[in-house]
């Protein structure tokens, strides 16, 4: 898939509540993906909340999957690991998804997300899907 | 603290975009919170979304932690993991939170999360919560 | 599968290295397991060591597995997580898993370890096994 | 801490059942390990337990903490999550820790394990450690 193709399916598979993030790039390394912070995602203090970040890795998770096997709405995710690590400041979050594992059964992603313009890591999750049998 | 007083302070500590969830119980075993499904939480096919269930094992959390030690906003999470065990419908989850330790500086708990009316564990949770040294 | 046979399966399945762990009830509920504690589970400082917390959650969740699907020996383990919530004894360690599903493809157990003689949750997990196609 | 003086240290933690694992490079990314292969890590059909992995990756995490904060034995595990992702041959498994974060009162710790001579990673962890209060 190319960046907008993965980009325009992700729009189109949440009708209701489209993801504001964005797919940045698609590489052989994985997937990278913008989220842009608004007030919505955050919380007073001036910070990220959690659910913003684990909705980031999760999506981020879903295209790296999607990146490899095509546009198979049906990929869901059977658990989700994360580990928050810093304090984000109200930064747009750039999250890295790289496939560890991508079986016949199971998909297994490692997700890294730090503020633009850092490299700390912000909080790193481990995800795992189910593809669907039939594919 | 009391339902009332936990409910209030939930709301007040999110102005931005405060839950949709409401806490229904407090007891010796936990905190009992029910999530309202919405298009905003669904997906296509029926379902309710990742992300929702996430958001709604760390409310609970943060809830069952705060039942205890009063309320403390700076209890921030610091890893959460969670199964998701089977696809629920568009139908009111009940997420139940237990300590499962409250330490000085960690708390764990475990979160189970049902369709309304319904005993089978949609998701299951364990999220760990960094207790601020000053209280 | 009865107490009995279970336990010979899990000593027949590892010849080189037997578990030292015992099945201890099989019931609706789950599965009951005992870790007697001897020098090598334990740490200086008089506690138990992290790793023989892991084996015991990990063949726990094996043998609730098992005494639902039988004696396949090729459930392999996906994923497990644990938390460790208390400083254990040098005392036998009680863990019980439950399955919390039981899917064609995985199936996912709680397992909760106390000391023997204490209702203090040591430590829980969340495991996660692939069960083989063929069965 | 230098690679000798590490290795000490692990051996001298564990009287009663020294580990096997060596530790082979400290560096600015992290700790590499080694995991000797034999009779007892194994499992019949020729492959590795995952108690073996999950003590390898707990021993490579405290390594990675060790190695920055010195000799401390009292810091311990809170919290393991690891993803099997391929039946691991009978041929010694390398584990490479690197701290995500270390703060004052948590570090977090990734661990990839590969086989020796092959890059696909076999198993992967995210550990964390609590760090004692005085140091």
């Amino acid at each position: 898939m190319t960046v907008d193709a993965l980009q325009r399916f992700l729009v189109d598979s949440f009708p209701d509540a489209p993801p504001t993030a964005v797919v940045e790039e698609l590489a052989d390394w994985g997937v990278r993906v913008r989220q842009p912070i608004t007030a919505e995602n955050s919380r007073p203090g001036g910070t990220i909340s959690g659910p913003s970040l684990m909705a980031l890795a999760d999506l981020t998770a879903w295209s790296a999957v999607l990146a490899e096997i095509g546009p198979v709405a049906l990929s869901v995710t059977t658990s989700l690991h994360i580990d928050f690590l810093r304090r984000p400041d109200l930064v747009d979050v750039l999250a890295e998804g790289r496939l560890l594992k991508l079986g016949r059964r199971l998909a297994v992603i490692s997700v890294s997300m730090c503020s633009e313009g850092s490299d700390a890591v912000l909080a790193q999750a481990q995800v795992t899907y189910s593809i669907p049998p039939a594919r």
